[in-house]
């Protein structure tokens, strides 16, 4: 084991220098010969040599104790033990000069190790109390819509901004599979511990990874197993036809269950550790049950069974929806689909067939309700599907910390104050993202859009953290030894990045109000006259979606009370969801006190000016940060300014031209 | 010499019904050994082969002579002679029993062979005195789009809705260009005599026909030359860089000029009639003259000269305006752009330059007004630019005759009544059209859009055709023996399809209300925001682009009188380009007596009702027809009426929701 040296790309959170405090001490580890253990000796050992420490041998003397509770412990550890740790936890202390990190299983220590990479210095200072660091949600994972070959539209990444695959090139795995293990040791250091390294839009060449083409997928969970990742493919519900010359996918016909088991087998030959199957079915055009007249929980159990005597799961989506609506049919409406779909269904689902919801009932909307599928399926593994790759909130050329779109997710509390959080719900079935990396130098096109990875792995661990601190952990990791204005510039531009995106975007949670395609820059009414089931129903008076029960589509019943009669109330309603919610006329007055079409122009005027301010900011820290990142950063930053002051001004005539409101304050609307 | 005999593809206007008349008779050619002579002999040898009729020999009895006048002529081709006929002319008549073509050049035998076979039985009736044919415009010329390879965005043809190309594929010329050859036969059929075989935009590929892939170009000219078709080539204007390793293509730079000229004699020594280039200069991204501060004349000269010596032509086209405009800068004005840049180079472009000029001064909507620099030029050589591929007019899918449309446009008079017309200002250059032909086994994807090509040619020989006349002569061809319900059924779908088409779609001359990119199907808002300098400025109060000298951008000022006061008057300007030339509130009335919103209304709600009742015409035709024909133009049938009702719709919604006027009728709009 081998820690791996990139030359050629940006280290992200593990500089050299972030592992100078760990480096440069003497570092004892007690641990068995497994690969994870492997793993942090091979750390040790690495940062050591790069900052003068010393591995130090049993018996010696040494600064920071990482060891497995089964052994025998030296005393500052032992004295640790009694507190409950559990599977990839660890528990953490400082006494009498000597650090100490104990852990049941090797994965636990691995995040020990990084624990006190992030600590830094701080790890080594005064004493501290025992403390067990546990994740909340067992299945921390990214996936990749990675296409093996470029797609003619979606290019080899699908929603990618940050170049090719790191897995994938030219039709197959890549030969130089470093990177891989470079990306898998900084998901380990953020909390992440499983990847689906293709595209759930599963194409004819991509399926093939699951047969004959599983050496390929061998040799890239062979990169990430020694960080504890877990690989996890994408397969196409018609694999049975189209890989099995079966005649039928059909989950209850005789033959087809034996194929996938039969297949499911070999796979676990070649991959004993490999994670899962991760389906996107009868979705957008993608095979599913429904047509042999089967359920989601038909196919999904089918699978389940499949991986259940080999200890895998498969991640089953909920996005399932009408892609081709009538949009003069105001009836139908896409937010309920996914409830409609798989509210009834709970309860039908085995043990490890686990129900992947994005967390709002549309598609990653800068702004959107929490989906209410998460709160109806007690009877259901949930897990909550976000997206780090920035599809709908600047496609990483714009800063948009999600952070805090993340937080406020995973702390809705459906049933009221008090109750039980998003987070809770999902502690079942896990929290999994889209992933924005690719073979990008800086790994995610824009430098900063590393936070948001960093950012998603460490909520995944514990969903309680607030964002800002994760941003300043992620600063101090990322610039290590920056200077203050360095840390004190990144906050004034990122921590409220996605409210300044949200002002300059699409209002009140209307949403949609994107370029169809590619989702990139305004178009009010790119959607409005679409099969896709996005509309906002703009006309001279007034805007948005009526979705409450009295008068609209009824979405708002699919909440528990409080929120089915927040939703309900024209005046209880959130602002920032109004429009999602209700269709209001452009003078209607939110709780805020100003008119909905005044609330569009300032927002826009806002929000444009705050993206110069965050342009502005950046010229601070030239100088104190690396050149070349300086420069990549000023010029996503330009692209920013541009495209928020496109927005701005689209938006804005859009409205005053429907409206024929003018701006109260007289500022310049096209 | 033989004649193509496809067996994978509809013959068009050419089935060999289509010959009966002259192939079942007695048939004496007299002229030379040209390769147009021969030409001719085979055709003749061949219809009779099929029809049982005689290839006579000199002295022997015969029903049809086709001679050249030079030669001996029997007495009833003598008793022609006089009549001037001129290049590429004939004169055609009948009498004794006997009917004579006669010609002075080879070139016009054939047209003049087609001509009976166009007449067919009529041809051997009564006696017709004897009657002289001469191509109004000497260069009629298809322009086609085609790419080598697959262009990842625009497809191996840009803007092609018939398959790929019949001369390209997967990088090179096809190896059996049989389909070439049978390509020219109807083109030479319907009177085209030059096309351009690739992309005006020139990508690195396709540049390089002109030097190293030249042999490519020769193999397709040889195809082409036995029906008097010369070959052109689309070249970038920076080939002197990217081909000749020169650090310039700076027209007046020396080395330059000389490039040129030592490239294109080395075209002649390998296909001695080439025609000449077609340029795109300075446009949408191709680079041109500006860059070196330069100008079109310079660029164009440059090219000229260097073609002089071979007898060659370079046609620059006029299709110059910022595509990088900024949509809230209501000063600048895509349509005054030609004018702006070409009027006033009048006189300075050389003799064999001819400014190409399409025929409106947007971008082939389906109503425009005719492009005011066609009257500009006094000085200069200029071709008016059709579009045969229906980019704007349904792209094959939607039957959309355009007979009437250029008919319209060829007549057009700018300076009034009895003056010259459109077609008059073009016989200096020409009358040239992007074509609509690709590998489909139709040629043209639908099968009813073969019309277009058809009356395209027939036009450009004789602009002033009715093209009802037209369409009648293309059904007697291509249905041939078909009952009279064909003819009538063909003539109720099509004759007012061109209108039809305008109804359901773009109002009042505004135009470019279409999807950004495909350009097909509706998007009333699709360019209102973008930098193409294509907008409506549609608000709450009225609709429409301000374009006079009094109040807006002065572009009716670039007309001569009539048209510049008829243009600018509020009450004169023709209905069907009204919001072409003034915004006006939805209440305007115009001289048809109803509103404009109302207007928008009527026209959308018959637009898709004519549109049903063209697919429902067809069905009268099954069995009358080939089935494999009549299903592929069923199919397209039903996607016009779906299209249709989708444009009525999205239209009239659009307008409804921001004018808030009801339909008169009650009828229901979404």
């Amino acid at each position: 084991m081998t820690i791996p040296r990139l030359t050629d790309a940006h280290p992200a959170w593990l500089p050299p220098e972030a592992l100078r405090a760990v480096g440069s001490r003497r570092v004892l580890v007690l641990a068995d010969e497994s690969a994870l253990a492997q793993t942090v000796r091979a750390e040790v050992a690495d940062a050591c040599e790069r900052h003068g420490g010393t591995v130090a041998a049993p018996g010696g003397e040494f600064d920071l104790v990482l060891a497995l509770s089964a052994g025998s412990l030296p005393p500052v550890a032992e004295a640790m033990k009694g507190q409950e740790i559990g599977d990839e936890g660890f528990v953490l202390g400082r006494r009498d000069g000597v650090t100490a990190v104990l852990a049941d299983d090797p994965a636990g220590l691995l995040y020990g190790f990084f624990q006190v990479v992030r600590l830094g210095e701080e790890a080594f200072g005064a004493d501290r109390p025992a403390e067990a660091h546990r994740p909340a949600l067992r299945r921390r994972m990214l996936d990749h819509w990675d296409n093996l070959d470029v797609h003619p539209v979606m290019g080899q990444v699908e929603r990618g901004y940050s170049g090719g695959s790191i897995f994938w090139r030219n039709g197959s795995a890549r030969a130089d599979l470093t990177r891989v293990r470079a990306y898998g040791r900084l998901l380990a250091a953020s909390g992440v511990n499983a990847v689906a390294i293709n595209n759930v839009n599963v194409h004819a060449t991509e399926a093939r990874l699951l047969t004959d083409r599983l050496g390929e997928v061998a040799a890239i969970a062979a990169e990430l197993r020694p960080y504890g990742i877990r690989v996890h493919l994408s397969v196409n519900f018609a694999s049975p036809i189209a890989l099995g010359g079966l005649d039928s996918a059909d989950p209850l016909e005789e033959g087809v269950p034996e194929w996938w088991a039969a297949t499911t087998k070999r796979v676990y030959e070649t991959i004993p550790d490999f994670g899962g199957y991760v389906v996107k079915a009868d979705s957008e055009g993608q095979p599913g049950p429904f047509a042999y007249g089967r359920d989601h929980a038909d196919g999904a159990n089918m699978l389940a069974d499949a991986l259940a005597p080999h200890g895998g799961v498969v991640f089953w989506r909920a996005f399932v929806y009408d892609h081709r609506q009538d949009w003069r049919d105001r009836s139908t409406d896409r937010a309920r689909a996914a409830h409609d779909h798989f509210a009834p269904l709970d309860g039908r689902f085995r043990d490890n067939a686990i129900v992947q919801v994005k967390y709002g009932p549309m598609d990653f909307q800068t702004r959107e309700p929490v989906s209410p599928v998460i709160a109806a399926m007690p009877n259901t593994r949930l897990a909550v599907e976000l997206q780090v790759t920035q599809e709908y909130t600047g496609q990483q050329r714009h800063v948009c910390y999600l952070g805090p779109l993340w937080s406020e997710v995973l702390g809705f509390r459906f049933w009221g104050h008090g109750e039980r959080t998003v987070a809770d719900v999902a502690t079942k079935g896990g929290l999994i993202a889209v992933s924005n990396v690719g073979d990008d130098p800086y790994w995610t096109g824009h430098p900063l859009a590393q936070a948001n990875l960093y950012a998603f792995g460490r909520l995944a661990w514990s969903p309680g953290l607030d964002p800002a601190a994760l941003l300043d952990e992620w600063i101090g990791l990322t610039f290590p030894g920056g200077s203050e204005v360095v840390r004190e510039t990144l906050h004034t531009m990122m921590d409220g990045s996605w409210h300044t995106y949200e002002r300059y975007t699409a209002p009140l949670g209307v949403g949609f109000m994107v370029r169809p395609g590619h989702h990139y820059g305004p178009d009010v009414d790119g959607y409005e006259y679409t099969p896709w089931g996005t509309y906002h129903f703009a006309d001279r008076d007034g805007v948005g979606v009526d979705r409450t029960r009295a008068t609209g589509t009824g979405y708002t019943g699919q909440y528990p009370a409080p929120w089915s009669e927040v939703y309900e109330s024209l005046t209880e309603c959130p602002d920032e969801l109004l429009l999602f919610f209700h269709h209001v006329p452009y003078s209607h007055v939110l709780q805020s006190g100003t008119t909905v079409v005044q609330h569009i122009y300032d927002t826009h005027f806002a929000g444009a000016e705050e993206a110069a301010g965050i342009r502005a900011a950046w010229e601070k820290v030239e100088g104190e940060v690396d050149a070349a990142l300086h420069a990549r950063v000023r010029e996503r930053l330009d692209e920013q300014v541009r495209s928020a002051r496109e927005w701005r001004d689209q938006v804005n005539t859009y409205f005053l031209r429907k409206s024929g409101v003018p701006d109260e304050h007289g500022r310049r609307i096209y």
